[in-house]
Protein backbone atom coordinates (compact mmCIF):
# COMPACT_ATOMS: atom_id res chain seq x y z
CA UNK A 1 0.00 0.00 0.00
CA UNK A 2 1.23 3.11 -0.90
CA UNK A 3 0.69 6.31 1.99
CA UNK A 4 1.06 9.50 1.52
CA UNK A 5 0.79 12.58 4.11
CA UNK A 6 -2.50 14.56 4.66
CA UNK A 7 0.20 17.13 4.38
CA UNK A 8 1.52 17.20 1.39
CA UNK A 9 0.44 19.17 -2.03
CA UNK A 10 -1.71 16.94 -4.39
CA UNK A 11 0.83 17.30 -7.10
CA UNK A 12 3.16 15.60 -4.24
CA UNK A 13 1.06 13.06 -3.31
CA UNK A 14 0.17 11.85 -6.73
CA UNK A 15 4.37 12.27 -7.50
CA UNK A 16 4.83 9.73 -4.57
CA UNK A 17 2.14 7.38 -6.13
CA UNK A 18 4.09 7.61 -9.20
CA UNK A 19 7.55 6.76 -7.28
CA UNK A 20 5.25 3.60 -5.22
CA UNK A 21 3.58 2.06 -8.20
CA UNK A 22 7.29 1.96 -10.24
CA UNK A 23 8.95 0.32 -7.60
CA UNK A 24 6.60 -2.34 -7.05
CA UNK A 25 6.80 -2.87 -10.37
CA UNK A 26 10.67 -2.95 -10.62
CA UNK A 27 10.76 -5.33 -7.68
CA UNK A 28 7.81 -7.92 -9.16
CA UNK A 29 7.98 -7.38 -12.94
CA UNK A 30 4.87 -7.82 -13.70
CA UNK A 31 3.72 -8.15 -17.40
CA UNK A 32 0.81 -6.14 -17.42
CA UNK A 33 -1.21 -3.73 -14.98
CA UNK A 34 -4.94 -4.68 -14.53
CA UNK A 35 -7.21 -2.03 -13.03
CA UNK A 36 -10.66 -1.62 -12.31
CA UNK A 37 -12.43 0.82 -14.71
CA UNK A 38 -13.67 3.51 -13.29
CA UNK A 39 -17.25 3.91 -11.87
CA UNK A 40 -19.20 6.61 -12.46
CA UNK A 41 -21.05 7.29 -9.13
CA UNK A 42 -22.76 10.57 -8.31
CA UNK A 43 -20.29 12.33 -6.49
CA UNK A 44 -17.88 14.67 -8.82
CA UNK A 45 -15.37 15.54 -6.25
CA UNK A 46 -14.57 11.83 -6.06
CA UNK A 47 -14.65 11.05 -9.61
CA UNK A 48 -12.41 13.94 -10.40
CA UNK A 49 -10.12 12.70 -7.30
CA UNK A 50 -10.16 9.30 -8.27
CA UNK A 51 -9.44 10.60 -12.02
CA UNK A 52 -5.92 12.17 -11.41
CA UNK A 53 -4.60 8.89 -9.12
CA UNK A 54 -5.87 6.33 -11.92
CA UNK A 55 -3.92 8.31 -14.78
CA UNK A 56 -0.87 8.58 -12.98
CA UNK A 57 -1.07 4.77 -12.25
CA UNK A 58 -1.56 4.10 -16.12
CA UNK A 59 1.35 6.38 -17.02
CA UNK A 60 3.48 4.38 -14.40
CA UNK A 61 2.75 1.04 -15.86
CA UNK A 62 3.33 2.43 -19.48
CA UNK A 63 6.36 4.08 -18.73
CA UNK A 64 7.87 0.45 -17.59
CA UNK A 65 5.96 -0.69 -20.59
CA UNK A 66 3.34 -2.69 -19.10
CA UNK A 67 0.16 -3.77 -21.05
CA UNK A 68 -2.68 -1.72 -19.29
CA UNK A 69 -5.83 -3.31 -19.62
CA UNK A 70 -9.17 -1.89 -17.87
CA UNK A 71 -11.66 -4.24 -16.65
CA UNK A 72 -15.38 -3.49 -15.40
CA UNK A 73 -16.24 -4.14 -11.59
CA UNK A 74 -18.86 -6.21 -12.68
CA UNK A 75 -16.73 -8.71 -14.93
CA UNK A 76 -14.23 -8.69 -12.43
CA UNK A 77 -16.60 -9.91 -9.74
CA UNK A 78 -18.39 -12.08 -12.44
CA UNK A 79 -14.84 -13.63 -13.53
CA UNK A 80 -13.80 -14.54 -9.35
CA UNK A 81 -17.55 -15.81 -8.51
CA UNK A 82 -19.55 -16.15 -11.11
CA UNK A 83 -21.72 -13.31 -9.93
CA UNK A 84 -21.56 -9.83 -11.35
CA UNK A 85 -23.20 -8.18 -8.74
CA UNK A 86 -21.53 -10.04 -5.69
CA UNK A 87 -20.23 -7.95 -2.33
CA UNK A 88 -16.93 -7.45 -1.29
CA UNK A 89 -16.98 -10.20 1.17
CA UNK A 90 -17.93 -13.11 -1.78
CA UNK A 91 -14.94 -11.86 -3.57
CA UNK A 92 -12.62 -11.89 -0.80
CA UNK A 93 -13.73 -15.37 -0.24
CA UNK A 94 -13.61 -16.71 -3.92
CA UNK A 95 -10.01 -15.13 -4.49
CA UNK A 96 -8.43 -16.78 -1.44
CA UNK A 97 -10.19 -20.02 -2.41
CA UNK A 98 -9.01 -19.68 -5.81
CA UNK A 99 -5.26 -18.13 -4.37
CA UNK A 100 -5.53 -21.43 -2.14
CA UNK A 101 -4.38 -18.68 0.42
CA UNK A 102 -4.37 -19.75 3.97
CA UNK A 103 -5.12 -16.28 5.78
CA UNK A 104 -7.17 -13.31 4.49
CA UNK A 105 -5.46 -10.91 2.60
CA UNK A 106 -4.73 -7.89 4.57
CA UNK A 107 -7.45 -5.21 3.41
CA UNK A 108 -10.20 -5.19 1.21
CA UNK A 109 -8.82 -3.51 -1.45
CA UNK A 110 -5.97 -6.04 -1.67
CA UNK A 111 -8.80 -8.73 -2.19
CA UNK A 112 -9.73 -6.47 -4.86
CA UNK A 113 -6.29 -6.20 -6.48
CA UNK A 114 -6.05 -9.79 -6.24
CA UNK A 115 -9.71 -10.24 -7.88
CA UNK A 116 -8.62 -7.80 -11.04
CA UNK A 117 -5.57 -9.78 -11.13
CA UNK A 118 -7.42 -13.27 -11.23
CA UNK A 119 -10.11 -11.37 -14.03
CA UNK A 120 -7.17 -10.46 -16.46
CA UNK A 121 -5.57 -14.06 -15.78
CA UNK A 122 -9.08 -15.41 -17.40
CA UNK A 123 -9.37 -13.17 -20.00
CA UNK A 124 -6.06 -13.95 -21.21
CA UNK A 125 -6.53 -17.86 -21.24
CA UNK A 126 -9.83 -17.00 -22.80
CA UNK A 127 -8.34 -15.17 -25.68
CA UNK A 128 -5.60 -17.61 -26.34
CA UNK A 129 -7.46 -20.14 -26.16
CA UNK A 130 -9.60 -18.35 -29.31
CA UNK A 131 -6.72 -18.10 -31.37
CA UNK B 1 -0.72 22.15 -28.12
CA UNK B 2 -0.44 18.05 -27.58
CA UNK B 3 -2.80 15.75 -29.75
CA UNK B 4 -3.26 12.33 -29.71
CA UNK B 5 -5.50 9.71 -31.81
CA UNK B 6 -8.74 8.83 -31.04
CA UNK B 7 -7.82 5.29 -31.74
CA UNK B 8 -5.06 5.00 -28.78
CA UNK B 9 -5.93 3.39 -25.74
CA UNK B 10 -6.19 5.94 -22.68
CA UNK B 11 -3.53 4.78 -20.95
CA UNK B 12 -1.67 5.20 -24.46
CA UNK B 13 -3.16 9.02 -24.82
CA UNK B 14 -2.22 9.14 -21.40
CA UNK B 15 1.92 8.78 -21.88
CA UNK B 16 1.64 11.19 -25.19
CA UNK B 17 0.91 13.69 -22.67
CA UNK B 18 3.20 12.93 -20.34
CA UNK B 19 5.75 13.19 -23.27
CA UNK B 20 4.44 16.07 -24.82
CA UNK B 21 4.10 18.36 -21.51
CA UNK B 22 7.56 16.93 -20.65
CA UNK B 23 9.30 18.04 -23.90
CA UNK B 24 7.49 21.28 -23.49
CA UNK B 25 8.97 21.60 -20.60
CA UNK B 26 12.70 20.89 -21.46
CA UNK B 27 11.89 23.22 -24.70
CA UNK B 28 11.42 25.84 -22.42
CA UNK B 29 13.15 25.44 -19.18
CA UNK B 30 9.89 27.27 -17.23
CA UNK B 31 10.59 27.47 -13.27
CA UNK B 32 6.69 27.06 -12.55
CA UNK B 33 3.71 24.81 -14.00
CA UNK B 34 0.76 26.42 -12.99
CA UNK B 35 -2.82 24.97 -13.70
CA UNK B 36 -6.69 25.99 -13.11
CA UNK B 37 -7.84 24.88 -10.29
CA UNK B 38 -10.58 21.39 -11.50
CA UNK B 39 -14.23 22.91 -11.71
CA UNK B 40 -16.73 20.65 -9.70
CA UNK B 41 -19.02 20.87 -12.85
CA UNK B 42 -22.41 18.19 -12.90
CA UNK B 43 -20.94 15.68 -15.36
CA UNK B 44 -19.02 12.74 -13.48
CA UNK B 45 -17.63 11.01 -16.80
CA UNK B 46 -15.91 14.67 -17.91
CA UNK B 47 -14.43 15.09 -14.22
CA UNK B 48 -13.01 11.69 -14.16
CA UNK B 49 -11.67 11.79 -17.59
CA UNK B 50 -10.17 15.43 -16.86
CA UNK B 51 -9.12 14.29 -13.26
CA UNK B 52 -6.87 11.78 -15.65
CA UNK B 53 -5.18 14.26 -17.32
CA UNK B 54 -4.58 17.12 -15.00
CA UNK B 55 -3.01 13.96 -12.52
CA UNK B 56 -0.47 13.37 -15.40
CA UNK B 57 0.48 16.60 -15.75
CA UNK B 58 1.10 17.76 -12.77
CA UNK B 59 3.39 14.49 -12.01
CA UNK B 60 5.03 15.69 -15.29
CA UNK B 61 5.43 18.81 -13.97
CA UNK B 62 6.85 17.55 -10.50
CA UNK B 63 9.29 15.05 -12.22
CA UNK B 64 10.77 18.12 -14.04
CA UNK B 65 10.95 19.79 -10.89
CA UNK B 66 8.69 22.30 -10.87
CA UNK B 67 6.84 23.87 -8.73
CA UNK B 68 3.19 23.19 -9.02
CA UNK B 69 0.45 25.86 -8.78
CA UNK B 70 -2.75 25.91 -8.57
CA UNK B 71 -5.66 28.30 -9.13
CA UNK B 72 -9.42 28.71 -8.89
CA UNK B 73 -11.19 29.97 -12.35
CA UNK B 74 -12.12 33.08 -10.51
CA UNK B 75 -8.88 33.75 -9.03
CA UNK B 76 -7.48 33.75 -12.70
CA UNK B 77 -10.07 35.76 -14.44
CA UNK B 78 -10.08 38.28 -11.16
CA UNK B 79 -6.58 38.61 -11.85
CA UNK B 80 -6.32 39.29 -15.43
CA UNK B 81 -9.76 41.11 -15.91
CA UNK B 82 -10.69 42.24 -12.34
CA UNK B 83 -14.12 40.43 -12.35
CA UNK B 84 -13.97 37.05 -11.33
CA UNK B 85 -16.93 36.25 -13.62
CA UNK B 86 -15.51 37.26 -16.76
CA UNK B 87 -16.07 35.60 -20.32
CA UNK B 88 -13.53 33.93 -22.15
CA UNK B 89 -13.85 36.90 -24.65
CA UNK B 90 -12.71 39.48 -21.75
CA UNK B 91 -10.10 37.28 -20.83
CA UNK B 92 -8.34 37.16 -24.14
CA UNK B 93 -8.49 41.10 -24.54
CA UNK B 94 -6.88 41.54 -21.64
CA UNK B 95 -4.02 38.86 -22.28
CA UNK B 96 -3.38 40.11 -25.29
CA UNK B 97 -3.18 43.83 -23.71
CA UNK B 98 -0.94 42.85 -20.80
CA UNK B 99 1.01 40.81 -22.63
CA UNK B 100 1.27 43.56 -25.34
CA UNK B 101 0.17 40.63 -28.34
CA UNK B 102 -0.15 41.58 -31.74
CA UNK B 103 -2.24 39.11 -32.73
CA UNK B 104 -4.49 37.04 -31.08
CA UNK B 105 -3.83 33.73 -29.29
CA UNK B 106 -4.19 30.82 -31.17
CA UNK B 107 -6.95 29.52 -29.72
CA UNK B 108 -9.31 30.05 -26.53
CA UNK B 109 -7.39 27.45 -24.61
CA UNK B 110 -3.81 28.93 -25.38
CA UNK B 111 -5.97 32.40 -24.11
CA UNK B 112 -6.91 30.65 -20.95
CA UNK B 113 -3.51 29.32 -20.53
CA UNK B 114 -1.72 32.93 -20.37
CA UNK B 115 -4.00 34.22 -18.28
CA UNK B 116 -3.08 31.21 -15.67
CA UNK B 117 0.65 32.29 -16.40
CA UNK B 118 -0.24 36.07 -15.52
CA UNK B 119 -2.42 35.16 -12.22
CA UNK B 120 0.68 33.45 -11.13
CA UNK B 121 3.16 36.19 -11.67
CA UNK B 122 1.07 38.60 -9.74
CA UNK B 123 0.62 36.09 -6.98
CA UNK B 124 4.53 35.50 -7.02
CA UNK B 125 5.04 39.48 -6.97
CA UNK B 126 2.55 39.41 -4.23
CA UNK B 127 3.82 37.28 -2.36
CA UNK B 128 7.50 38.92 -2.63
CA UNK B 129 6.36 42.09 -1.51
CA UNK B 130 4.57 40.48 1.78
CA UNK B 131 8.01 38.58 2.98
Amino acid sequence: MIKTKNSDSLADKLAQLYKGISEIIKQFQPEVLSIEEAFYGKNVKTALLMGHVRGVAMVAGRHAELEVHEYAARKIKSAVTGNGAADKQQVLFMVKRLLKLKEDPVTMDASDALAIAICHGLNYKLAKLGT
